[in-house]
């Protein structure tokens, strides 16, 4: 049997066997409940006030302004659902205008779907497109901001092509926009952009920022939102004093450990990984490029983390290759791995511009930094195969 | 050092080692994502799915009615919020009379806060009381039902006192009521009747019933929401396809492939264990209320779960005889772990008509199957001395 070869980095992570081992001890021995008072309940509060701190030294803020979450869903839909509901809730007469948020065509559903959801009834929404290389244009979020605007919602990095959004530029308009007395805040889905780039709150004066665990070698089920001192939020999940009131439930002691675990060592890495990671996707694109026709990036290439690669191949179903290459042991995506068993074409691929053929035959490659030269060069090995194969079947079913 | 005693099981369990071993394939090879359509996922989605089996199989429910979330606190939140948003959602136009819910004096927080915060805006809310034995009176609950009840929301077993609540009496009634055509259904928070009495979803008639998975010597961070076919809830993490669209985010796999585990074990182990415990904790009530004077053993004694042992001490803090207990390695709790910190005494045990004083003097023992009879004879060896120095310090206070 073939070594299966995991390039569904962006899905999620293999567990860092470090972030394992630190988890242990509170799979075991140490499962206090961290609400309890007595011993067994203090070990399990100093394991969370621990990896409260490394998540919060990851992206430059305190601890105090760290919640954890179920994941980076829980933490799109507390971060929007939880503000709109504090704001109405502090201005219970129905204002005569709706409250206005902005995102764009190409965030997560996370985002995109909890908007919709609120959309018509609680406020209303503008969804800024990107160009053709998957990025946002900053000055179009600015022209999109009005007197009702009180949040804008944007990704830091795309999930199904990787590229990087001008969040910083934004996130400064926005401050000097509430500095001169306007109500506005600034969210960022950060889950994509954790480990792969420096996230710094600071830097991206950003309000609310997402972050999962699953995506960092951490542990799946966990994540966390980022709440900036002073914003508040209405709890989403209502029923006990935990993380300070913002949200309910007895803490997963393991799994932030885990995530604690995950960042710290996603830090101290970071810099390293992304320079080799950097050379190996360039390294892969080149070679594709150069050996099988009518392939295609999607996404701006210089601006992009370094894990993701989305190629269009012209002629073929994205699900076809998927499948031909899962049984030649890689393990891809078509795009996000929420929307698997979706038969429309990705709505990222094509807000880039794509035609619906190109749109359909994407694929996404991601890495990590587990993934092996050698595992790459297996790949570029077996797909100008698999593509070929695919093409000519797909010719001879038009020729029926 | 001694070896500790952990009797705080209704805050958390330890998690039992046959559980961890079959949730360590999923924090190590097998970390797929159960939505990838590879492999690696499908691995992932066959574990979730004989999960998701096992846990329908222990309250005799169908596989499609259980919805993973992130925990108890979570499955009421959606339960309630969710039913709620449904019901508004497929009625947009405002209602001549608020809906109305039903919950008792003894809920859960993460009942009666949610309901609290529902309460005025979006609904009406009645709190039927119990009676000094902590049992509610399900005539009390059918008397105050009316033409605008929708949900009637009761917990099967209380948290602190463990006496078991007629839901079964309560469910058939409102069975009856809808099928003559009142819109009306119940919903129980079975946290703490799992894996200690037999919860079965067609002998309760319920149509939502929460559990969690780190009450039953499972993870913590997992939990499930049973659905009666039919019924509809309002997703509370939007975005993604996840749980049929009921609950989106990465499924947390190996959390829920350890809460499968867990349920399993519970199931097998039911009736041995329930007998022995209550053997235990017969014997630890009649030796404490033999040798300490002026204790009191709350709630109903024959109608309880078998594991948890809640006592009033009078002359005495619950929260300095906890300290006292854990100086000498017993893990013990004033009342849920949710509410730690607060300096108010139990509003449970408030509830039960109990003065003030002996509020304050409550110590809830909470037994597993995996308590030792003789960690209960040292706890019975340790308990006299430990209220009558605390007796003495307090009456010494009181005379200067």
């Amino acid at each position: 049997m073939f070594e299966r070869v995991y390039l569904d980095n962006a899905a999620t992570t293999q567990l860092d066997p470090a972030v394992l081992e630190e988890m242990l001890p509170f799979l075991t021995d140490n499962y206090g409940n961290a609400s309890s008072i007595h011993s067994f309940g203090q070990t399990a509060r100093a394991a969370v006030d621990k990896a409260r701190h490394r998540v919060a030294a990851l992206i430059n803020a305190r601890p105090a302004e760290i919640v954890f979450t179920s994941g980076g869903t829980e933490s799109n839909n507390l971060a929007i659902r939880g503000f709109i509901e504090a704001v109405r809730r502090k201005n219970p007469a129905a204002p005569s205008a709706l409250p206005h948020i902005i995102i764009s065509a190409i965030e997560h559903p996370a985002v995109k779907m909890v908007c919709d959801d609120l959309a018509g009834r609680f406020c209303e929404l503008t969804v800024i497109p990107v160009n053709e290389s998957g990025v946002i244009d900053h000055r179009k979020v600015l022209d999109a901001i009005r007197e009702e605007t009180i949040l804008v919602s944007l990704m830091a990095v795309n999930n199904e092509i990787g590229t990087i959004q001008p969040i910083a530029e934004i996130g400064s308009a926005v401050r000097s926009l509430r500095e001169s007395g306007q109500r506005i805040w600034l969210h960022t889905d950060a889950v994509q952009a954790l480990g792969k780039m420096v996230v710094d709150v600071e830097v991206l004066s950003c309000d609310l920022l997402s972050l999962s665990g699953h995506k960092i070698h951490g542990p799946k089920g966990i994540g966390a939102l980022y709440i900036r001192r002073g914003v508040r939020l209405h709890p989403q999940n209502i029923g006990g004093r935990q993380e300070r009131g913002n949200r309910g439930g007895t803490e997963p002691v393991a799994q932030i450990v885990g995530f604690g675990s995950a960042a710290e060592i996603a830090g101290r890495e970071l810099t390293g990984n992304a320079k080799r990671l950097q050379k190996l996707r360039d390294t892969f694109e080149n070679t594709v490029l150069e050996n099988i026709p009518d392939a295609f990036v999607n996404g701006e290439r210089s601006g992009r983390v370094p894990n993701i690669s989305n190629i269009s191949f012209r002629g073929i179903e994205g699900e076809g290759l998927l499948i031909n290459l899962d049984m030649q042991g890689f393990a891809v995506s078509t795009g996000a791995a929420c929307s698997s068993g979706s038969i429309e074409p990705s709505p990222v691929i094509v807000a880039l511009g794509r035609d619906d053929e190109l749109a359909r035959g994407a694929i996404r490659f991601s890495f990590s930094r587990f993934t092996k030269e050698s595992e790459i060069e297996r790949l570029l090995f077996a797909l100008p195969q698999a593509v070929e194969t695919l093409r000519s079947l797909s010719a001879g079913l038009s020729h029926k």
